[in-house]
């Protein structure tokens, strides 16, 4: 069994560590993460520049690229054999809601969903996490649990966000839908030595559908959240009024 | 009638300059665009500096960001009146199928879209285009009939792809699915100056679902195709099957 | 003859223009420059990545590099045939004294003078400059006069600053050392969004030797002032010294 | 006795180890190194944006940014009393000769010294060391003998460069000028996948002036080579020449 490990918080974070260390006994772990710090890469690869691949004292490769450019590139070229599942995180923040849009830590899940491996995605919720060792655990059992008896999809991607809370006190886990967000708060206006005006990227929105069945709720509610995510972007149920309105609009 | 644009090209990109020149007469046009080419940025924000916004000669506006960054900048702080629709591109090169997920040109309109403004994605299927006539003549109708007849949600995303033909050779309008491509080719391995092995990201997978009704189909068949989109990720299909599997693989 | 020109500003630069538009009668004018602002990227080349020019609709080359990278990439592969003076700016804002050494303006002029080429670095002293056509004058009488009558070493390097007056208020030229800053004013710090402290690096020293003979001096009393750079930055005073020291200190 | 250790082949380098541990029982050691291979940075400093500090599992702060940048924040904000020295290194590789112009593992130590602080450059004249332990030592002996008797002036820059040869057979020292290079090696180009020419920045060129009593040679000889540097780039020998150039080729 062959796991591929990344993240987007950086291939020096506690998070992928801890991920390492819990997956080590289940099969062959190798790391290939983003050089620094990634977080809000989401899908991007880098088109314009090669990449490189160093390896650090602990075994793990890093790469001067995104979350996507280092499952992509392990993937399709690196690694000498396809890994079985490809894992990412453990993020340090949820990744929950309309996150997964800009997310880097569910980038490199996707990539490797793109790519046909099965690939998880796993954030813990919250900005300072004490300790990585429930959401460690609980990863790892999701792991055992497919291995001993996969989904039927070929490759599946799974969002997994886990509660900042010692094991015993979690719940259970929930399979849920993505909720949805406020939008974001507006950019934040700060000065530059020069005077000039710079502007932070604000946080994301408030929880606006955060009702039973998503992973908002669920998370709230002290539950493992996980969501299957698919990555066909086409709004289906809107494909007839679009038709409708294309007619009605007429000729070009 | 106020038209926000923005790319991934960059604010010098002769294809939004063909944009911006076609709507001007619509309404008040503003160029909010990359300092440079950031094709294959996806909805990446930038979040560990803060973003600086210039004004070229021309009246553009350019950033150090995203294209994703750009129009959030704009929507949600720089802008003193909310945009009536957010335009991306004219790209060149396509953005259909699995592209849409990488690409910046459908991401600075995603974050329309996600910001509550209808927002268009337009690319040009061509890496050479001769000519951006054909292509700003089409965005420029497609803007005035979702004028003259909205479509019935608040906010709708479109992906609009163009083939690079002369204005009588188009063929018309499909309303149009995503297509899927297959898995994108090998990284190209090349060699630095110092000997060491660097990887360029290869290119994307040739269609591999291209049949009537895809994107991918109606560009071939010289049509314009338009496909409405939508950000939520979650797998809805999937969920029977993964609450079933959770409860088969037992306990925690 | 021909001329090629570079800046630390970004290639959509007035100050640029402004240079280029000086020089076009006297010779054949070449522009490559960064894509970007890239001030105080000091002598900085690009090691990791291979560079990628671009040409503007104004005829203008785009590196997205440094602007040594910049020269070093036109002289050395880029242009069939060697310039004959390299001129960098016209630069917003002083290079005096210690700014020398950070200064990305000077530094593409210092790439030239390695390369071989007489080169010149121009800066207008003025955060924001209202008319670039004093300093463009300038810059020209003293290209014309190093056509008209070279300075006897093969490649010179000239670092000239120029006040901001009209033309008529200009009182001349001054040939000048280097002054001293004080040494840079502490960081500033700032919080981002998510609380944590971020730095930026606070402003040049005041002029700490600034008397006759400077560049600061003759700046601040309305003259042209022109200092000779070399590169070889062994402090030669200091050897006997240091000589002296290793003998004392003893063996190994 | 305060340390502050840099470089610029990132936080993670073993040559940068290696100082540290060689370092740690002559006083204390802070480590703020770049967050990543920042190799060609030269005096580079971050001034369109704002730096951040982290701190790595093993104690060292990196920096998003430049060698420059992070002896500039050390110094200047971040630490709360002002290092003794800056030593940069262990880089590996040389940086003897007009290389001293590129190098950041140089510009750290240019930094420290244009703030104060007497500052060494230490550099093992290898591509690939195998043991970084005599270079660590022979620093560390120049640091107790610097502790010992310190130079004469307040603040000294010493451009350190040893030869990668065992400790025994290392000859000794030498106190030299800065060799000089041929022009650099011209750009490599390459395609990149798009099949557009891109340009790797060539190899430095080889020694041009590398007789007795410079660094080329001393390290060519097996000894350790010391040059003191200095910063004023002021072409003192040209200013007769160019004054009178100004006065003959008369008035602007």
């Amino acid at each position: 069994m062959r796991f591929l490990l990344s993240n987007d918080d950086g291939y020096f974070s506690p998070g992928l560590e801890a991920l390492a260390h819990a997956l080590r006994t289940l099969g062959e772990v190798t790391v290939v993460a983003p050089e620094r710090d990634r977080s809000g890469a989401s899908n991007s690869l880098t088109l314009d520049r090669p990449l490189i691949v160093r390896r650090a004292p602990n075994g793990f490769y890093f790469v001067n690229g995104t979350p996507s450019d280092c499952v992509h590139l392990a993937v399709t070229g690196m690694l000498d054999v396809q890994p079985d599942m490809v894992i990412s995180g453990i993020n340090i923040g949820a990744n929950m809601g309309d996150d997964t849009v800009y997310s880097g830590t569910v980038a490199a899940a996707t990539e490797g969903y793109l790519l046909g491996v099965p690939s998880l995605a796993v954030s813990l919720v919250s900005k300072s996490p004490q300790d990585f060792s429930a959401a460690a655990y609980v990863t790892r059992r999701l792991v055992e649990r497919l291995l001993s008896k996969p989904l039927s999809r070929q490759a599946v991607l799974l969002n997994v966000n886990i509660p900042d809370l010692p094991l015993p006190q979690l719940k259970g886990y929930r399979v849920t839908r993505l909720g949805r967000r406020h939008k974001a708060e507006p950019v934040i206006p700060a000065k530059n030595p020069r005077g000039e005006t710079v502007y932070w990227i604000g946080p994301a929105g408030k929880a606006a559908e955060a009702g039973e069945g998503t992973d908002f709720h669920a998370v709230a509610e002290g539950y493992v959240s996980i969501t299957p995510l698919q990555m066909d972007l086409t709004h289906y149920e809107l494909l007839p009024e679009v038709e409708g309105w294309l007619q009605e609009t007429g000729a070009p």
